[in-house]
């Protein structure tokens, strides 16, 4: 844990070893072979020593939508135009992005939360917690300052704690912004040491040249401010991006209050190790929901030491993966909780 | 397709490509990058192609479990005495199966048909439709006559029609059956030539010594009755199980009233080959539900041409993997009819 460099940080609890201890002996109970229901124990084993509940209520979950703009965005490394963002923003409002439809069917609390987008968008149900107008061009100058990175961590533990109050039980957090993928591969390159080559994907879908133009980026971007990667505020404002740091901070809220964390893509579970990296208590707390098809996010969960539930070959964002992945961790706590004993249900044990 | 053998064969027309490509074109339009949503993209178009609707309707699903025992079972080829199948059946008439407590998650509807435990099992919920008291030992006879074979298909194919008369829009086979990888493994064998030293598994978790009889009994019944690998009712007859073939009946009902089958684990997918062979036009209706643990399922799901959706080490059967697996094709479904498309929502698409 970094000390004093943290003002908004909570404590965070190991996981209760007792009542994971109690979890699988329930489950090796349970009408089925021993083990037969595979990633399903593990998971419900899992949850039982994160909420410290033998029978783990995962539901309703909670998605935090990040949204901000960044300003790499002008050096063309996304397919995109920038006021997508905050076209996107708007969709969301109205329920037609992705997020909104995986949302809607896991029966999610959902917030969608402007932490920077170029010029605030101002719809019903979007919160304005503005930091900043889009973070500062990685190439030129820092993304942001050190203060500026402390309020998007402040930010997201904010929103973390609200929806959490409002009753959610697991957290998924997901992001809009035009240019994220750039700055979240200078976040794992910078935290990790790995190479920007290996890592850094296409994003939304650049071609040849702009894909090289990215690595580049993201090569001068390190070589120009040198982040120290045992510090991760400083890595955060020199080349991150304030959703980053917001996803960061609702990951750590979650965290500390004890309630699963359910990863998305490549820029969360960037997000995620930035969490890992300010306590790593963290990591007892996070579950990989899907392998995105970005290139570095097979890198990043394995410097997290998390497997996937999912493989579809998703690359969307915006928290999409892990609302998808969601029902499987729903089948988890469903099973220990629901599921007949040999000896309730008057079955051979052998 | 086998011609005269099947006499309760119905017709399985072909997947709508009109449609299917209506459906591509409506997805390149959703506010996503071009691709970012992966196998939910192909999952929704498959869909389409095969119910006819652009937009597919794919809730309530309707789960179907077959029940029946195996006269093979005296070989000591399970980990179970045979009495569990009869006690599996009553725990799933009481709801507290690992199947029951997914197809709930799921919103499913449910049914459980006895056709072939060694006694009745008589209980609210449980459907009789027994052909026999369980299958013949393989080793030393038949495991059922021609006409058996016949009546167990018809059985699935009225199960499937009953579910899908009530509302079904997807459909899950599932079984219960002390013996059944046994059955199923020397069924894939006689299909596909397989060697059974590769396909056969522990099953529900046979020790080492279990195992070798497993595979040693599966080579004896095959030398001993050599089924003809073009005859599928021959195959069925002479080492198959009663619920195999009811699944196999199901999965040919549902493919003739373009009802698509998400498949379970081993037994599931070997009953879908049984089906692909009585009549191909069955494997356009298949999707594959999950990887089981057993190792002849990598094997039939490549004889099948078909990738998995989940890989999460399940191998309880009943159904439940596909049933874990059904919020996947949800979700493909709720994304070509819910999200806003570039157009509607105000999105720039490049």
């Amino acid at each position: 844990m970094m000390a004093s460099e943290e003002k908004q940080h909570r404590t965070i609890e190991p996981v209760n070893h007792e009542v994971r201890e109690q979890a699988r002996l329930h489950v090796d109970q349970l009408t089925k072979p021993l083990g037969s229901l595979g990633r399903l124990e593990e998971l419900a084993i899992e949850l039982a020593g994160m909420t410290g509940e033998a029978f783990p209520v995962v539901t309703p979950p909670g998605v935090l939508v990040f949204a901000a703009d960044h300003g790499v965005a002008v050096e063309g490394i996304s397919a995109y135009p920038q006021e997508v963002t905050a076209q996107m923003v708007l969709n969301m409002a109205h329920g037609g992005a992705g997020i909104n439809v995986f949302a809607r069917q896991i029966g999610a609390l959902q917030k969608v939360v402007d932490v920077g987008v170029c010029s605030p968008v101002e719809a019903p149900g979007v919160y304005s917690k503005r930091i900043r107008a889009a973070s500062g061009n990685m190439l030129r100058e820092a993304a942001m300052s050190v203060e500026e990175a402390e309020r998007s961590l402040a930010v997201g533990i904010e929103m973390a704690e609200a929806i959490i109050d409002e009753g959610a039980k697991v957290l998924i957090v997901g992001e809009v912004g035009i240019g994220n993928t750039t700055a979240s591969s200078a976040v794992l390159a910078a935290l990790t040491g790995a190479d920007p080559q290996t890592i850094v994907g296409r994003g939304t879908g650049l071609d040849d040249a702009g894909w090289q133009r990215k690595k580049a980026v993201v090569r001068e971007a390190l070589a120009l401010h040198k982040p120290d990667a045992d510090k991760p505020l400083d890595v955060l404002a020199k080349v991150g991006g304030l959703e980053i740091g917001a996803m960061a901070g609702a990951i750590l809220g979650a965290a500390s209050r004890r309630v699963p964390v359910l990863l998305d893509g490549f820029i969360a579970t960037v997000a995620a190790l930035l969490a890992v990296k300010i306590d790593a208590g963290v990591s007892d707390y996070l579950i990989a929901g899907h392998r995105s098809q970005e290139p570095g996010h097979a890198f990043v969960l394995e410097a997290l030491g998390k497997e996937p539930l999912l493989d579809l070959h998703l690359r969307l964002g915006e928290g999409s993966g892990a609302a998808v992945a969601f029902p499987i961790v729903e089948a988890a706590a469903r099973m220990i909780k629901e599921m007949a004993t040999f000896a309730s249900a008057g079955v051979s044990d052998r």
